[in-house]
Formats: structure tokens, C-alpha cells, sequence
């Protein structure tokens, strides 16, 4: 038996305490149909500046007409004395990141914040892609490049999603 | 009216005097059903050098599993002399290519070769997406970075070749 | 008549309110005899992240038999509610920053701290030379390549300095 | 017993049968009294294009003012067929290299030429640095950064050379 899309989990939800670069909150459902590339990362990690951070921008421009939404997802498990909200909103101005932010919810007690333990991530930079219909599609961890980027998120953009059907009764057409 | 993509000419065969890394010549009608990736380039060229030749070597790795071809075209329009077929095998083994790559056909009295005037390249590097169809896609000279070419042989790489139907009577599946 | 080294300015103090990677408070006279390669940054600005604060790294490293002490000033003046003496200790660790850094002090009511004022300097990176005689040699706003960086480090630390008498009975003769 | 640079031997005389970028021959004994940045490449060695042959050029326009003579040595030790004097030429004007460079006299029946025998070079790139009094200084082989480049080759250009007398009429005192 192989594998097929519908195999894959649905995405959970994320928990966001404050958001920049977006003129209300963003809710993952309301993304439906949409795909979205939620990039997490901690401003004061050097990966995530000089790598991460930048391609999700990219993304972010490349990909605006193709029904892609990306999304920063700040999750701060270490410094958190530093990587405050006032600090990054410094950080997205200086680095002219124009992507929607959100600051991933602190967890009481614990250093690492809710959605990064939802989405049990291993750490920062992360790349999630998720695809139309709402599933996780792809989580990776540490430097993926553009190349490798630009196939994967392409893949997602091209599938039809849940509600734009591409079959009537009579024909199908392309996505 | 809009275009579509069958407004898109047949892409014209290739003219090659001489293969590497090819155990007998390719042809491009025989690649019908697969999507390739022409690279014009010079080995004395230096955007080739550093960005063109290892770029499509980094395609041919990542989209093998895709029914993605990428063939190399040594257009050789300037120094002669020193881009010969012995120079350019050398060339092939120290930077370790590993795709296919053939010498476009000189033209008696011409600095261009024969393809590189069929296809009216405007120099090198220039990169040549090809459909599963045969139709000329995309033609661009100079630098395209890594995210929009993994977005753009992707977006090939997703649609149903000619040969390749995604319908039955009964059903049609996702390529 | 032509400029001599005797020409340039002594190089003023720096005023600064806490130290990192430094058991105790530097001080620039105190430094007299070693060439001084003063750096200064903000760690939100992009080009101190990418360029400036790598290289004085490299320059703390390569030349620490030379006789060349480096200095990193954090020269705050904008984001100075995200650019805390907290958040900067956070940034050296991550990027792994050995060298002595020193906190400008903030002047009440201004925008820019004391040093930079005092040495007039137009942003971050600024990268500044001073001799074994505690000269201010040269004063670079921002990116200066490596080339040049070891040309110009080198040129002075192979000058002597103050206490490395270059005079004879009769003569002294410049270095 | 420490080690001066009187120590250090005489770096031997090249052997060229072809000069670019020269109105004539250049003689190692003629460039006494400069500093001489010998650098060995090929230009089908990957490590040369992308990082030997374009530093060579930085040093050239670099250092032009403090004595310094850049001198680039073709030392084809493989792919004799492909890396003619022809194909050389090609090369450097492709790569806009202004420096002169000299080709390395062929040994009859033996891959490895002469200069590159003499001076016991490991490969290619190689780089080599000769005071001002003909000494050899350093020899390396591979890549060697920007910074330490820029201390070595300064180190060298701030000492005084054979014919820049360094005597009293009491003493002479070592560079």
C-alpha cells in the first residue's frame, strides 16, 4: 500500500500572543485553500539571520501570486530576557522583513513556547509547508536550500485545494 | 482571451555535433513525456562557470525523480579556438559534471552555432525550460536564482504530460 | 610638505558602562604599544551581523601574536529598547564573539551615545585604526574587505611603537 | 637559537615560454628590491577560477603602490590537451585578469612542469611570497583567506629591501 496525500496529519493550529507585519490576527483555518509555509525562527539565532529569515522572505515575494501564504512564527526557547517583542519588532524593521510575524505563546514554566511543542520542533530555523486541504506536508529543521525550497512549495501550489474542485461531472480541468 | 499553454510553439530540436556523459546521442523528440532543462553555456563563460553549469547540475540531482532531463549545450560563439571538445571534456571531468552535455553544431563561416540561432539565445548562460509536451516554455538569459527555477521545472515537473493521461472513462487521478 | 604618521590625531578615550569577554574595565591609554583596532556595531544593524562583527573576530584571532588588540563598542543609536546590555550578552554568545565589547555610553536626551560622538563616527560598522602611539590612523565607515583590513592591520603592527625605540646616540629616524 | 630571515633561501628562478599581459619577459633577479606574489594556477582547476586567480588580481590592484609585483604562473600539470597557450589567453581576457602571467615551461615527457618542479609545488592553486631581498617567504598550497593574505604580503611590503639600506655608518641592523 503506498503512500498518498491523505495520509498526512492535518496541520494543529498555532498560538500567537502578538502579531506584526499584519493588520488583524492570522488563523490557519481561515488560510484554507491557501498554501502556507510557516517559517519558525529566533531573532538572535545566526542560522535563521543569515539563512532562514531571508528565504521566507523571499517566499514571501516569489510566490505572492501563486496562492501561497507565509508566515514567521517568532518561537523564543532560549534568551528570553533578549528576544522580547519590543526587540523584534527592531529586528523585522532593520532586516526589512515585510512577511506577517507572529510571536509563538509562552508556555508557564517552560522555555519552550506552545506552538513550537505542538509542532514538536527540533529547533530553529524550521520550515513547515502546508498544503491546501490544511495538512502538514513537510517539517524540516536547519538550512534547506532555495532550489530544493522553490520544488516543494511549487509542488503545494499546484495541487488543487478542498474547495476549488477541478472535476464537474462532465470534465476535469487543470489546477 | 487569455493564454494558455498550448499557445506555447514546439520547442525546435537541438543540432549536436558531439555527447558527454550520453551513451548514445539524445534527441529531443525522444524526450517527449518528460520535461527538460536545456543550459546554454561557454566553459570559458565566467556567470557559467559560477553560477550556470553548477546550477543545472544541482536540477539534474534534485529533479531526477521528477522526469526531469537536463542536457548541457556547449554554444560556443567566441574563442574557438580555446572551447574545443577536448578543452570542454576536461572542463566536465574537474568541475564533475555529471548530465548530459552536448556541442552544438558550428556553422561554416559563423561565429554562432546552429541551435543557439534556432533558439535566438541571446548569449550564455541561458536556461530553457521544455514541457512534456515539447513546448518551448521559458527562455531566459543570464542569472535566475535557485527559488525561481526550483518553482518554475516544478511547475513542468506537475503537469500531465501528452502521453501520460491523468483521465480514464471512470476517474481522473492527480498527477 | 608632505603628511608624516606624527600628523594624526591622538586617538580620544572611550566611555563605556560595561564590559563583555573582559575581566576588566580596557582602557586605551592602557593599550599604548599595541595597535588598537577598535570596531564599532549595533546588533540589529545587518551589516555588522553579516560583515563587521565576523571580521573583527577574524582580526582578534589572526593577529592576537601581532601586538594588535581588538575591541568591539556597541554604539547604540536607534532601537535602544531591543538593544540592551541584556539582549547584547545574548548576541555575543550566539555568535560566538570572543573579543572584548564594550557598551557606549548612552548620553541623556540624545540619540547617540558618547564615543561615537566623541569620534564623530556617521554609523555602524565604523571600523578604526589607532597606532602603538595611540594615534587614530584610520576611521572606515562601513564594509572594508579583508585584503585591505590585513594590509592596513599589518601596516601598523609592524611600525614600532613608543617604547620600541627606533632612535640611535645621533639620530632617530621615523618608522 | 632563533630564526631570521636571513634564514630563509633564495627563491629560484622561474622558467616561462610564454608571457600575457607583458610587454616582455619578466625576471625573478630584475624584481629585486620589490615584493613578488607568485601565484601558480590552472584554468580548469575549480579552486583557481572561484577563489586564486581572482585574489591574485585583488593583491595586484591592491598593493600596486607598495611594491608589490603580482605575477601569475600557468602550471599545467594535467589536461595538457585542453590548457594551451591559446586557450590560457582566452581565459584571461574572459576573466578580465590584468596581472602578468607567465606559462610554465613544459618538461619533455613528464606532466609536471619546470617552475613547479623547482619550487616542489603540491598542486595548484599555490601561493608564494619572495621579499624584497629574493628570499622565499611562504608557500602555500590551496585556499588562504583575504585577511591573512593582506598580513603576509604587508608584512613583507613594510620591510626594507637589499637596496634600501638599513646601515648606519656604525652598523647594519637586520630588516
Amino acid at each position: 500500500m503506498s503512500v498518498t496525500v491523505s495520509d498526512f496529519p492535518t496541520a494543529p493550529a498555532w498560538q500567537v500572543s502578538q502579531w506584526f507585519n499584519a493588520d488583524r490576527p492570522l488563523d490557519l483555518a481561515a488560510l484554507r485553500g491557501q498554501v502556507v509555509v510557516l517559517h519558525a525562527f529566533q531573532m538572535l539565532c545566526p542560522g535563521c539571520v543569515s539563512h532562514g529569515v531571508p528565504q521566507a522572505e523571499r517566499i514571501h515575494r516569489l510566490f505572492a501570486q501563486d496562492g501561497v501564504a507565509v508566515v514567521g512564527l517568532h518561537t523564543v526557547f532560549e534568551h528570553h530576557e533578549a528576544m522580547t517583542p519590543v526587540a523584534l519588532k527592531a529586528f523585522l524593521h532593520e532586516y526589512r522583513v515585510s512577511h506577517p510575524v507572529g510571536v509563538d505563546v509562552a508556555v508557564a514554566g517552560a522555555p519552550i513556547p506552545a506552538t513550537m511543542l505542538t509542532y514538536a520542533l527540533e529547533g530553529t530555523p524550521s520550515l513547515i509547508l502546508i498544503d491546501r486541504a490544511g495538512r502538514l506536508r513537510l517539517k524540516h529543521f536547519g538550512r534547506l536550500d532555495d532550489l530544493t525550497v522553490g520544488r516543494e512549495v511549487m509542488r503545494l501550489a499546484t495541487e488543487s485545494g478542498p474547495g476549488v474542485d477541478s472535476c464537474t461531472d462532465e470534465s476535469c480541468r487543470a489546477v
